[in-house]
């Protein structure tokens, strides 16, 4: 596979040779796959969240910008990833990694990723895709109908149709989103008379056009941080995604809603889309969709639902009444990364009426022409791998029983979690789980105790105090590398909406077990103890209020 | 794998089991790899473009929108879909395949994205990555430094700034073009005394406050598709995107550009950004980017080149020079899943200024956290796969040499294509290849003569039917599945602009021999002589109009 610089020919031979199939099963290729299949085997099955190396140690191994100007021989720059690269990164699929959406994928994804890599096929246009674009348009047809589940009549007439489209794949929930955010501004900005639409004209002649203040879009105060780069992207503004109040478990607060309508409505804003969540970011709570759909309908709204993570747990017969009113969205956002378990790369947005992305056509004279059944043509990006393939490969092996099975441990897993929480004498449980998320915090027995008696200012100091030492045992514990849970900011209404810091767990993982999460508390309730700045802090504070208090009796 | 319905306990017990990596080497999951590795293998070799069945068919395969109910085993669907996927999938590595940017790819990749997928990072944020992020960023910075040519201090200094992106690394070129044109917008419309920047306040108000009559991107006719598509995403609509002339090698006017210029200005509309297209997609051709860059200073706008194709051209020390200018670029798109030989999703976009994607910074509570290094911050997507990977190992396998080896051969082999067609007596060549692209159309000799000597209602009726002979020969060698080639619509300058249907072809593929092209046009010639339709047509007409003018003289 090398490149010798002085014999041009032989380069030209070898250069050849790295596009050509290796024959025999013995190759050097095939000792190094074996090679790359047992390291990694090595590293999923070794249960730890990462090892403990500093980024700026790491960093030096990736410290040049230099573009090489020899070849290196695969078998020695593998050895250079398996070493460089593997050994530091982060052991996601570990059990005890409970701290983001990434989870474990099942083992059979590995050999038939090898399908949709070895094939290189383009979604774009079927010309480069062939069958994949049968097999991405049934896929999406499948996960329309697990949120609509309309007649079968209704996908035999759409699912394969030239003209229209269920949805899009896309690598992600963002461009998810943002797709059926554009679709959303498009529609409510669509020709009219003389005007050609915001898609031809823009936006600046759009509002113009309608006459209309402002844009808005109302998400909780909860929503996903895309929905506010769409609306940047989209040339809506960031300041137009109105956030709207969350009662005590984070959903939407209805009120508001219509409070917030009625605002807009006075100063002549346009409100085109009311976005209900079903599993929020850092709590995993679901809106409730049905009243958000009344509602978009009476103000004649476009209702997106971003599931990027719930949209999964229509797969559980037991837990999809959470989502109801998921079948009257005009589109919804589902990561099948996430709780349908395919490798990073694979969102969706799927829309209930087929003929809706029309707004967001586009065509071209190389590809996309007109009455093609190219996939490009109805997608915000242009060229994409065949990921859909991994879902569909999931989908029929996993099936929707296994998939409910999942997603009923989790939640389950996650209940037990919340239950060990709140009877261990030094945490407070901050959300409950709705779904498999949930967030607490360490706070020990006699500092809860004095919380309760503090005067403001002491109580002040004590919560800033908890909020250190938060932070300070995530990055501990993360640091040291036995397990990993994240951390965010939430306003819980018992500490009167001061933002405090919690630590977030995702209970994704369905090797993850009890024990495990003992063992996170117990490691957490050590690391505590070895902060010399908060610990002591704490510490005193909790003394001088219980001191305080007791001569106070 | 199977999942008994009856047996709860035991469907556990094997959904455990599909995430848990397997012990033996000899695994069923072992063998279905082994199946799935000969299969491949055997598809990779077969020097076809397609197998032959039509799409009808094929949705047949994929027609149901029904969840499944029963699980499947890995072994039996793997069979399926080896069957009815793979067997149905377009060979884009043949060397007869020939028709669009997706070509084969270095066989190494296949056992090290095993890796990639394997691992299943998440490089939205460190927490999911950890040297996964130092490595993508070195990939920018080894992007940024082939492109700008920057001192080694400059990449130390910025490569791994927290606060800092040299690009970003996306899912293909059309969101490397959008994140290019929302930075140049955002900039363009930035924060100014009491206005706080087009993205937070949006378009409208942006303009209101700027007082432009409205916004334009200037790019020539034969800019992407995706440049309208951004234009509508980001508000500015379609329309806003100015197509500048070309002359008769498919390159940019700048004195048509001047004066789209001066138009504007005069109509009060806001010119942020200038595109400079190196590789135009349909033919291959490079814009004078250096004049391009002296007249984007001159009207203060943003100069991106949409280098997505073309970028790769930097590696050749022998045809660099064809994209001077192109370091005076703010912006450049590169696809590396093009002539980088990556797998499919890996665009990018690189900033010449490392502040300038401060335009589009974003932040959350949860992760993306002020001063850290998460990538998340400055992209449009948010969880993104580690791609990067596949980039860096080939950057470092193949070595910037052995990308100019592969960079000239394929120009040399457009060379020697072009100078193929100009022999031979039935075809006629529209465009030259600067790189490795060319268009052509099938007309016979005779036609040919015919053609000079019509009258006009004549020539557009020839012209007409060679229009559709082309469609027809394309679509036939298409569905015949021996090679591919795919088809446009240019304006050739030699027939007055007008609208022409012609052969497209793409060089790529390093397997692609002398004698395949030699079949290509072969099999072509006889092709057209089965058209029942426009065959006989041309040949009635050119004999009408030969005779006609035998008998004038």
């Amino acid at each position: 596979m090398a490149v010798d610089h002085k014999k041009a020919d032989a380069t030209e031979e070898s250069l050849h040779r790295i596009f050509t199939v290796p024959e025999a099963p013995d190759s050097t290729l095939g000792r190094i796959e074996k090679e790359i299949s047992e390291n990694l085997n090595a590293f999923l099955q070794t249960h730890i969240a990462a090892r403990e190396k500093p980024l700026a140690e790491i960093e030096k191994d990736f410290s040049s910008a230099a573009l090489p100007e020899a070849p290196s021989f695969v078998s020695d720059h593998t050895h250079f990833l398996l070493d460089k690269l593997v050994a530091q990164s982060v052991h996601t699929s570990a059990p005890s990694f409970i701290g983001h959406m990434t989870s474990a994928l099942p083992y059979f994804l590995m050999p038939l990723s090898k399908i949709m890599i070895g094939l290189n096929q383009n979604l774009v246009k079927i010309e480069t895709s062939k069958a994949f674009t049968p097999l991405e348009r049934q896929v999406l047809g499948m996960l329309h109908n697990l949120i609509y589940r309309e007649e079968d009549s209704f996908y035999q007439q759409w699912m394969h149709s030239a003209n229209h489209s269920l949805g899009a794949f896309c690598s992600g929930g963002t461009i998810a989103n943002i797709t059926a955010l554009w679709v959303a501004r498009n529609n409510a900005l669509k020709p009219d008379g003389e005007f050609r639409g915001v898609a031809q004209e823009g936006l600046f002649r759009a509002m113009k056009h309608y006459g209309y203040e402002d844009l808005a879009v109302l998400v909780s105060e909860r929503g996903h941080y895309s929905l506010k780069k769409a609306a940047d992207v989209l040339g809506i503004g960031r300041d137009c995604v109105i956030p709207v109040k969350t009662d005590s478990n984070n959903r939407v607060r209805v009120d508001d809603l219509k409070q917030k309508l009625a605002e807009l409505k006075h100063k002549n804003i346009k409100p085109f889309a009311i976005i209900g969540v079903a599993g929020t970011t850092e709590t995993g709570n679901i809106d409730p969709l049905d009243e958000l759909a009344d509602i978009a309908e009476q103000h004649d709204c476009h209702f997106h639902v971003d599931a990027a993570w719930g949209g999964a747990t229509l797969m559980s017969n037991a837990h999809r009444p959470k989502l109801k009113g998921v079948e009257r969205a005009d589109s919804v956002t589902i990561d099948a990364h996430k709780q349908l378990y395919v490798p990073m790369g694979a969102g969706m947005v799927i829309f209930k009426n087929p003929a809706h992305m029309t707004a967001i056509e586009h065509h071209a004279e190389y590809i996309l022409r007109k009455g093609s059944k190219d996939l490009g043509s109805h997608t915000l990006e242009g060229s994409r791998s065949g990921m859909a393939m991994l879902l569909y490969a999931s989908l029929n092996i996993i099936s929707r029983p296994g998939y409910e099975m999942l997603i009923n441990n989790s939640i389950d897993k996650a209940k037990y979690f919340a239950d060990l929480i709140e009877q261990h004498q030094d945490f407070e449980l901050i959300s409950e789980p709705e779904l498999c998320l949930l967030t607490y915090r360490y706070v020990p027995e006699r500092t809860q105790r004095a919380l309760s008696l503090a005067n403001e200012q002491d109580k002040e100091a004590l919560l800033d105090a908890l909020d250190d030492i938060t932070k300070f045992i995530q990055k501990r514990q993360r640091e040291s590398g036995k397990s990993f849970v994240s951390r965010t900011r939430l306003t819980p209404e018992k500490w009167n909406r001061k933002a405090t810091t919690v630590f977030r767990v995702v209970l994704a993982n369905p090797l993850t077990t009890e024990q495990i999460l003992q063992d996170v508390l117990e490691e957490q309730r050590m690391i505590a103890q070895q902060s010399f700045i908060s610990f002591p802090k704490i510490q005193s504070l909790t003394d001088k209020i219980l001191n305080e208090n007791e001569m106070a009796e």
